[in-house]
């Protein structure tokens, strides 16, 4: 949806963001410059323990409140998306899985080349503490699938990828699509 | 949500977007370069003929396929929201109404300081022919609230503000929400 021209110059490098522009020829035939950015891919994941998901009430030094999340972070440099995830993971909550499964990876933005990468992690055991940076505060909670359909519908969770946020939405009122739900997080 | 702080400094600004940078003081007494985005806010209008919405099939210069969403657009510098939702509805329909109604203004990342502005435009009458520029190919199509909402359910309508689409997926399901749309688009 958002690859970036073969043609394009990066003009810009940040902390986190590109910039990359391209002349791009409009349909009058006259030539307008266009811009995207590029970020690092970033991944969201369910862990889930028994028959309920981790959530993390996080702070974060640059916003006012503390927000809740399912866990996830920043893929680095040269890491593919399931290892980014599964570092991530045992980062910020101190869990491991050996059944991963990505539900989903898609680009959010128009103007943006990111993507999210979406996992499910069953059968989450305890192996480490949580290894936080500088920059982050983490307390751990769990929720069952109802808990968490609630706080998707009076949108208190951050940073969820929408599909999957308006499909947590649809399983509020159609049990089929709550009882899929349950078999994908919980394979029962 | 994502004000940039009075203490960063504009290290980048390009076509569309600015790029930000401040020194953010850690939890841990450190100190990180912090960034954010800047780029101007956009408005969506659900223009109301009669008892239906007017919905775009967009072609852009950079984008394979056509697309549904919306009227919409940027917001100008030294512009104020409605005078701009107002302008780029003129532009690209042709149409004017005289009953106008904010229903969202949010901010829909975390990283960047963007304010996408919602309205009901009630009852329009065409006025004018369409005036669009050389990147934009613009068919218009009218749906009644019950169409609008399966494109939401089926993910077809782009760029649309994430609660406002989490509310008409509501009505998909929930008869009062429903109601309540369509006392909000047609006074009715």
């Amino acid at each position: 949806m958002a690859k970036i021209p073969e043609s394009a110059k990066q003009v810009f490098a940040g902390e986190i963001f590109e910039v990359w522009q391209w002349d791009q020829e409009m349909y009058d035939g006259t030539t307008a410059t266009f811009e995207r950015l590029k970020r690092p891919d970033t991944c969201e994941v369910f862990v889930v323990i028994d028959d309920k998901i981790i959530i993390q009430r996080q702070q974060q030094p640059d916003r006012p409140h503390p927000f809740l999340s399912i866990v996830g972070g920043r893929i680095e440099p040269g890491e593919d998306a399931l290892t980014g995830a599964k570092r991530e993971t045992l980062e910020e909550t101190g869990y491991a899985s050996d059944d991963w499964e990505e539900i989903a990876a898609r680009m959010p933005h128009s103007k943006m080349e990111w993507t999210i990468y979406v996992y499910i992690a069953r059968g989450a055991k305890k192996v480490a503490e949580q290894s936080l940076d500088g920059g982050e505060i983490i307390e751990l909670e769990s929720k069952t699938l109802d808990e968490l359909i609630d706080l998707v519908d009076r949108n208190e969770l951050c940073s969820l990828e929408q599909e999957v946020r308006m499909d947590l939405l649809r399983a509020k009122y159609d049990p089929a699509v709550k009882a899929a739900w349950k078999e994908r997080l919980f394979k029962k």
